[in-house]
């Protein structure tokens, strides 16, 4: 039998949601025999410029509706999170350019890397905006195998990627060129939201979907 | 024991996931012996004017997302629609300035109305933008109780409702600040979307929220 084509996950650094997805994607897949690709997109793109809209947060109603929804889902699913879903979003860049120079330069490495990050990010609280806070990498966590996907204590070794190398790769042009790159893939597949998982050509948008994906993983679509 | 606190239920007649949730709202309230409150909105007052989005099939990515996704849901949960989720979305005006006033006026026959003003929109693709179109009321249907809500052949009396009243009403001034003051009241709640749901002062937006909706109501929250 020909192995079942993996998944395509998409998130933003600085969504929680994105986050919450990243957390449960992989087991979803998983029980079906299914592997993720996992992919940086930037809400900043999608949704400001090409969209045309502002930032969720800064939307009249929708952003305190958001922040309230954002702390109700990590409530119902026993998520630690280390920072107010309403202050203000790091800059993303440097963990999407990270993200993207691993895909390409350690793929091995490359998710473990951005579990870490969103790691630091959504759980410790550390503000990502700067390269140089990247270097701290010996600090930043990221689950082994087994392990509770938010659990706070856990260290895995990103070798061969090191804190200064990583802070080194993402001032590089090819990192910036990289993630550019994979920003305009994600919106060629009409990607605009985080998270936003693709199966078999399916498209689906946000959490809340995962559900439907289960379903259209089990079935087959319909 | 004192009778738990009705839902409230805030829809837009344009909504395509405001009717899906209709179908299934009062059966899940009801599980939990709870009944359904349900509120008029206006996503051109919260969408466009309070938050200062474009409408969402307007919306590059996400209007080619949006109409894929309604279809995809109908078919999953077996509804029939009438008309194309991405074709031009009729005045929502004379629907809700019918239910604002039936609310008043008629509160027995008020949800009965809104869901054969919905059912005549959405599975028989009748465009309700005239105050004159609602004049064929007996050709609408609303469903019975434990009649299917998608079904296409059910006739329902709105009496004493007649077609020629409710043009006449939807005509009217009092209609027109009725639903004004739902839209306000809406707002004044927070409400931005279709379909919303508050249960206990715990607002959900989406359809998809719904199986959160349920476990709030099993657990009391959480």
């Amino acid at each position: 039998m020909e192995p079942k084509a993996p998944l395509d996950f998409y998130f933003d650094f600085i969504s929680p949601f994105g986050y919450f997805a990243s957390l449960r994607i992989d087991a979803i897949a998983a029980k079906h025999g299914r592997t993720v690709n996992w992919h940086p997109m930037l809400l900043g793109i999608s949704v400001m410029k090409v969209m045309g809209l502002k930032p969720l947060l800064d939307t009249p109603l929708k952003g305190p509706y958001t922040s309230k929804d954002v702390r109700r889902y990590a409530r119902l699913h026993g998520i630690r999170l280390g920072r107010p879903p309403d202050a203000p979003m790091m800059n993303p860049l440097p963990c999407g350019r990270a993200y993207a120079w691993a895909q390409r330069h350690h793929p091995e490495q490359a998710k473990p890397l951005a579990q870490a990050l969103l790691n630091a990010y959504w759980v410790k609280g550390i503000d990502l905006s700067e390269p140089s806070s990247l270097a701290a990498l010996a600090s930043f966590t990221a689950p082994q195998a087994g392990q509770a996907l938010n659990a706070p204590d856990i260290v895995m070794r990103l070798a061969p990627i090191s804190g200064a190398g990583l802070v080194a790769a993402v001032q590089s042009a090819g990192a910036a060129q990289l993630l550019r790159d994979a920003v305009a893939a994600s919106l060629a597949a009409g990607v605009f939201g985080s998270p936003t998982i693709i199966v078999d050509g399916e498209m689906f948008w946000g959490v809340d979907k995962l559900a439907q994906v289960e379903l259209w993983l089990e079935r087959g679509g319909w």
